[in-house]
C-alpha cells in the first residue's frame, strides 16, 4: 500500500526512528513532522504534551497516512493509548517497541533505562516492562542534559564525553545487562553511551526497535508497500526549514530533502 | 488474556520457539503440538505437510487458543497463508520475523539462510526478504543433515561439528554479514554454526525473533497476559511421550513436563 507512514516528534531526535524506517523499509514513504519551534517536551505539563501531540496527528491526518509513530518517548508516555483509541490507523510508540527488545536482550533481568525527566516521571518503561516480565529489575535515569547537546549538535567529542560519564556514574553500580535508550535524541550520543557504560552492556535503540515493529504491524494488516516504489518523503517542522534541513540531511545522509515550515 | 497460544511443528524442532516464547512472555500459557511420528517434514510433498498442519491446527482450535504459532519453517513457507486466511485469531509464521531481524541486523544487505530441503526449495526467504528490500543479495543452502542430528540428540560433539563445518564450507566465501537460521531445530546447533561461520557474522534465530513478534501482537491487539498469572503448559506429540519429555525438560530446562500422545 503506497500511503505514507507519518511520524512525529517534539524535534529532530525522530529522525532516528525514520532512518531506520528507511533502512529497513526502503519502499515506504514517509511524513515526518517535528515540533521543533516547542521541543523539548520533556520538562513540559502532561497537558501541553498532549495537546502538542493531538496537533501534529492532526496535520498529519489530512494526508491519509496508514499508520503513526509516536516517535517521541515524553509524548507516547503521555497520549499514546489516547490517540490509539481515537484514530482508526495503526499507532506505535516507542515505549514497548524498547521494552520488548530488552526482555529479548536481558539474561539477567537488570535493565537500565535513560529518558527525559517526563518520560522518567511517568514510570512508562517500568510499567511497560513488568507488565510483561514481573520479575526484572529497573533502574531509571532522568538524563536532562542529553536532549540539548543533541538538537545543538555538540553530540559527539569531550564536551559530551565528560557529560555522559557524570550522568551515568550512579549506573554503573547496578550492572545492568540491557540499557535502553528512552529517547529518540539519544541514539546520536550512543557511542559515547556504550564507551562509558562499558562493552559487556547491550544497548537498545529505540529507533531501531520500532521501525522493527512497525514493519511486523503493516505486515500483518497486509498494508506494507511491497515491490520497487520510489519513495518521496516529506519533512515538516515547526522551526527553521533551514536549520531542520541541515540537521537531517546529515543524520539521514541525504540531499535534496524536501523540508516545510507549518503553524500548528 | 488468559487463553493459551498455540504452537505447532513437525517435532521437537518448535521448542526453541516455545522456550522464547516462555522466557519473553513468562505470563503466557503454551499449548505445544509436535508431530514428532511424521517428522521430518522437509522431505515431504507439498500436499501432506499442508494435510499434517492443518491436522495440528484443528487440535489446537478445540482448546480456544488465542494465537498460532505455525514454529515449522518447511510448513510456514506451505500453508501460513492458507491457514491465516481461514482462522479468526492471528497466525504466525516463523519465515518473516527471521527475515526481518535480518533486514535489522544486516548492513551490508549480504544474507544468508540456512534451511531443510523443502525450505530452500521453496524460496520462502528469499521472497520476503526482498519483497521488504529488493537490493539485498541472499544466499542459501539445504542443510539436510542437521534435523536428524538434533532429533538424535547429536548436537553437540565433534561429529555435528564435522558436518556443519562440511555443510557451511562453500557458504564461506559469500562475505555474508548475517545469517539466518532458517529451522528451529537449528538453534541447538547454534554454537557450532557460529564458530565455523566466524564471529563476524550475526547469527539470527527465528525462534527468538518470532517470540518477540508474537509479543508485538498480542499486544497490539490488546491480548497480552498481564499481571502474575502462573502459565500451565500443555505439550502434546504423535510420537512417545516419553521420549518427547526427556528432550523437552532438557531444553526447557524444566521438570514435570505434561506430555500428552495424541492421534492425529
Amino acid at each position: 500500500m503506497k500511503k505514507p507512514i507519518g511520524i512525529i516528534d517534539s524535534g529532530v531526535g525522530g529522525l532516528t526512528v525514520a532512518k531506520e524506517v528507511m533502512r529497513q523499509l526502503p519502499n515506504e514513504t514517509i511524513y515526518y513532522v517535528g515540533d521543533t519551534a516547542r521541543c523539548p517536551y520533556g520538562p513540559r505539563s502532561s497537558e501541553e504534551v498532549a495537546r502538542f501531540t493531538w496537533d501534529m496527528t492532526e496535520y498529519l491526518i489530512q494526508y491519509d497516512i496508514k499508520m503513526l509513530i509516536i516517535a517521541c518517548n515524553t509524548a507516547t508516555a503521555v497520549v499514546l493509548n489516547e490517540i490509539k483509541e481515537t484514530l482508526s490507523i495503526p499507532v506505535l510508540g516507542v515505549i514497548l517497541p524498547g521494552a520488548r527488545a530488552a526482555l529479548k536482550h536481558s539474561h539477567s533481568g537488570k535493565i537500565g533505562v535513560l529518558g527525559t525527566v517526563g518520560t522518567i516521571r511517568s514510570n512508562a518503561y517500568s510499567k511497560a516492562l513488568k507488565s510483561i516480565n514481573q520479575d526484572v529489575k529497573v533502574s531509571a535515569l532522568a538524563c536532562p542534559k542529553f536532549v540539548p547537546l543533541v538538537e545543538s549538535g555538540e553530540y559527539e567529542g569531550d564536551f559530551a564525553r565528560r557529560i555522559v560519564s557524570k550522568t551515568l556514574q550512579q549506573m554503573k553500580a547496578d550492572r545492568l545487562d540491557t540499557l535502553i535508550l528512552g529517547c529518540t535524541h539519544y541514539p546520536l550520543l550512543e557511542p559515547i553511551i556504550q564507551e562509558v557504560i562499558g562493552a559487556e552492556v547491550k544497548v537498545i535503540s529505540s529507533g531501531e526497535e520500532t521501525a522493527r515493529e512497525a514493519s511486523t504491524i503493516l505486515d500483518y494488516n497486509e498494508s506494507l508497500a511491497v515491490g520497487d516504489h520510489t519513495p518521496h518523503h516529506r519533512f515538516f517542522t515547526t522551526g527553521s526549514s533551514k536549520i531542520f534541513a541541515q540537521l537531517a540531511s546529515k543524520w539521514l545522509q541525504q540531499d535534496h530533502l524536501i523540508v516545510e515550515t507549518i503553524d500548528l
